[in-house]
């Protein structure tokens, strides 16, 4: 099986300033591809380290794939390590690339300076893909077998994530060219609202019997839930996708309404494709949640088809004078209270005229509760004209941790609600 | 200078299912205790892989932080691989940890499963710190110097974020006790709305004089600008801080209000200072960034304090409905417009009641671009009581990027004019 490491390089991923999330995207694309990666490896801005390092893991595998360290600035050595790794003698300037440079600065006006030129040149040894998203060209660098005891091949790309990504198909058709790939499979199912452990009591069984070349996996997620990875290397592709539908609907027969989905996917987009499906609409009321439901909901493309809108109502004020909810219902049962979400939840539904709608008010913390409300309660309403229901629940979290998770139990909510009343 | 490596183990990393945060939060807490970090390490769930791996980075480090493959479920295997490496002969149950298990669960409402239990039970060769936020208690392993060169010491801790982070500060203290640990100081400055390269040209003279143990680095980010981080390993602390001082203070005289911090920080945190040092208050009013705008200004704790809240108007009824925005002015120039956002600017200040707002309109993508109005085009609006400004940009990305770097640059329009206002 052809085996790939990902390499990032550059200091400010050693000293935690930046999180890594090429090599995750990578990783992804290689595994669809049926290339397995053994190592993820994040090291510092040294040319000494640099090549040692690539040495090591073009030892160990057919193929590495490096991003960072490309920039025009002088910080930025990758460049300069390749050269050495590869033996190369000198530097050739790219024309395709440095055309690319000039068309990309003077559309966004700004000069073409020296040290953008300079990027278009690379080491003698290796083969220049354009990359036509950014200024840093992709280089690829073939070894002989007598070089690792293997052919293996480097590909370098920017650090930059959009550049990074935009730059992956181009290396995915040459890999495919260069190697004899062959198949793994895997398939997520998605679950919310039961915790990892008595998932994994209730699927006990389920799970014992899997065949030992299926490998299972729980991935557990905030925003998402507990994914449930099945996995089979090295087979006929559609052998296994055959053997795993068969495991998922034994799956399904278990866990009904708690799989949301058995396709990678997110609540968000779950709900979506419910609305879509029937031309239903929807908006928000969001308090502690600030926006991040919004934000989930609109993350989707085609979401302004089905979403109207939302009001963050941080402040009282807007839940009475925008929302309508009642000043005695704050008075009398606070804001973060059964009567209030409900109240947000068909004030919204009023306001813009949607059919479904979904509305929060908790307390995310640090500061702000209570012996009775304590920091991590949030309520829910979810609305729609057969009625409005509300929920409690209590997290133990930060509050980025508390905020995401209020907003994924709420979508969660809305999901069920829809799937109930749209007959899905 | 001490040395370490972070270590995650777990397949769902290599295949790209979930982003590896806690190397990067790891590496931070490091740094700042003076520690070098000279790799992060990605492997799978595999014994002689684990076991392997682990003694190559000990070998090369004092340090090795291992985070990941401690759940209840059969997939996790790295306490078995930490036995076999410690050349640990039995397992026994931490009692204190036990206990913890019990609390967390049934405060929860769920059951303790023995698969819960097992997690009390580690290796006879490990101390445990025990983990109050989860039920996998964290495991330190000794090693001493004719083992691997050196002595060397091995944290195992759990992969849930929470957990990981939550257990940092002991693992902190442990390490400050048991090595001797030398100087090293970082400096960040924000800068805003600059790209990197015309950036480098503005400071080139600045960057060509520093002193050679002074590194710069440039770290761009869409939601919070281009980062420029100084440092200086291995001297004394309080002359570091007073040269890095000198140098920050050339750099804000060529740069002014380009930099909007001299420490670690974001825009929407810069905002939060301005508005509650002098008890304004904030609104916003979004379309295109959906509630990203909203998320970011609360993600700040105590946000409550100044912002009052926001309406997402992704329907153009929402926006003429509940903004106030002229049915004639989405007739006449499109509801991506100078005329609309400013509308939807003074609209949400109207109906909240607030010193300031924001406003955003214009066109993520994928679709719902034309030849005058492109994807990646955005209005955007900051009206106060002094006046309503708007400015007109375009970006090229994906859906995500162009909603996230819409916001921020919105924010940082926001935060010019909040500077510029209230006399900062």
């Amino acid at each position: 099986m052809t085996q790939a490491s990902i390499c990032t390089i550059g200091d400010e991923i050693l000293i935690g300033q930046i999180i890594d999330t090429n090599s995750s995207h990578i990783s992804l694309a290689l595994n669809k591809l049926g290339i397995k990666v053994t190592r993820m490896l994040s090291i510092g801005d040294d040319l000494d380290t640099i090549v040692n390092s690539l040495e090591g893991e073009l030892l160990k595998n057919d193929i590495v794939i490096v991003t960072g360290g490309l920039g025009p600035t002088k910080d930025d050595i990758t460049k300069n390590a390749l050269a050495r790794l590869s033996g190369s003698q000198s530097y050739v300037t790219d024309e395709r690339q440095l055309e690319i440079i000039h068309n990309i600065l003077s559309a966004r006006g700004l000069d073409v300076l020296d040290i953008n030129l300079a990027q278009a040149s690379v080491p003698d040894k290796c083969e220049v893909i354009p990359n036509k998203l950014g200024t840093a060209p992709v280089m690829v660098f073939r070894f002989e077998e007598e070089r690792f005891g293997h052919p293996a091949a480097l590909y370098s790309l920017p650090g930059v994530p959009f550049e990074a990504l935009g730059a992956l198909d181009d290396i995915l058709d040459d890999i495919r060219l260069h190697n004899n790939i062959s198949d793994i499979y895997h398939r997520t199912i998605m679950t919310y609202g039961v915790a990892e452990s008595a998932l994994s009591k209730m699927i006990e069984e389920w799970e014992d019997s899997l065949p030992s070349d299926i490998h299972l996996a729980y991935l557990p997620n905030q925003l998402t839930g507990v994914r449930l990875r099945l996995s089979i290397y090295g087979g006929i592709r559609e052998e296994e996708e055959a053997r795993i539908e068969a495991e998922t609907a034994r799956l399904k027969a278990i866990l009904g309404n708690i799989i949301y989905s058995d396709r990678e996917d997110t609540l968000q987009g779950c709900i979506g494709r419910l609305l879509s499906g029937c031309g239903k609409t929807l908006s928000a009321a969001e308090s502690c949640t600030g926006g991040t439901i919004s934000e989930l909901i609109t993350s989707v493309p085609g979401s302004s088809g089905y979403y109207l809108g939302s009001v963050t109502s941080y402040a009282n004020e807007i839940k009475t004078k925008v929302l309508g909810v009642p000043e005695e219902i704050i008075a009398e049962y606070g804001a973060v209270s059964r009567e209030c979400v409900a109240a947000m939840a068909e004030g919204v539904r009023k306001l813009t005229g949607s059919d479904f709608s979904v509305a929060t008010s908790g307390i995310a913390g640090p500061g702000g509760g209570s012996a009775d409300k304590p920091v991590g309660l949030v309520w829910i309403g979810v609305s729609s004209d057969k009625g409005t229901e509300t929920f409690q629940t209590i997290f133990k979290g930060d509050r980025k941790r508390n905020m995401e998770r209020f907003a994924a139990t709420a979508l969660n909510y809305l999901r069920v609600k829809l799937v109930n009343e749209l007959n899905h």
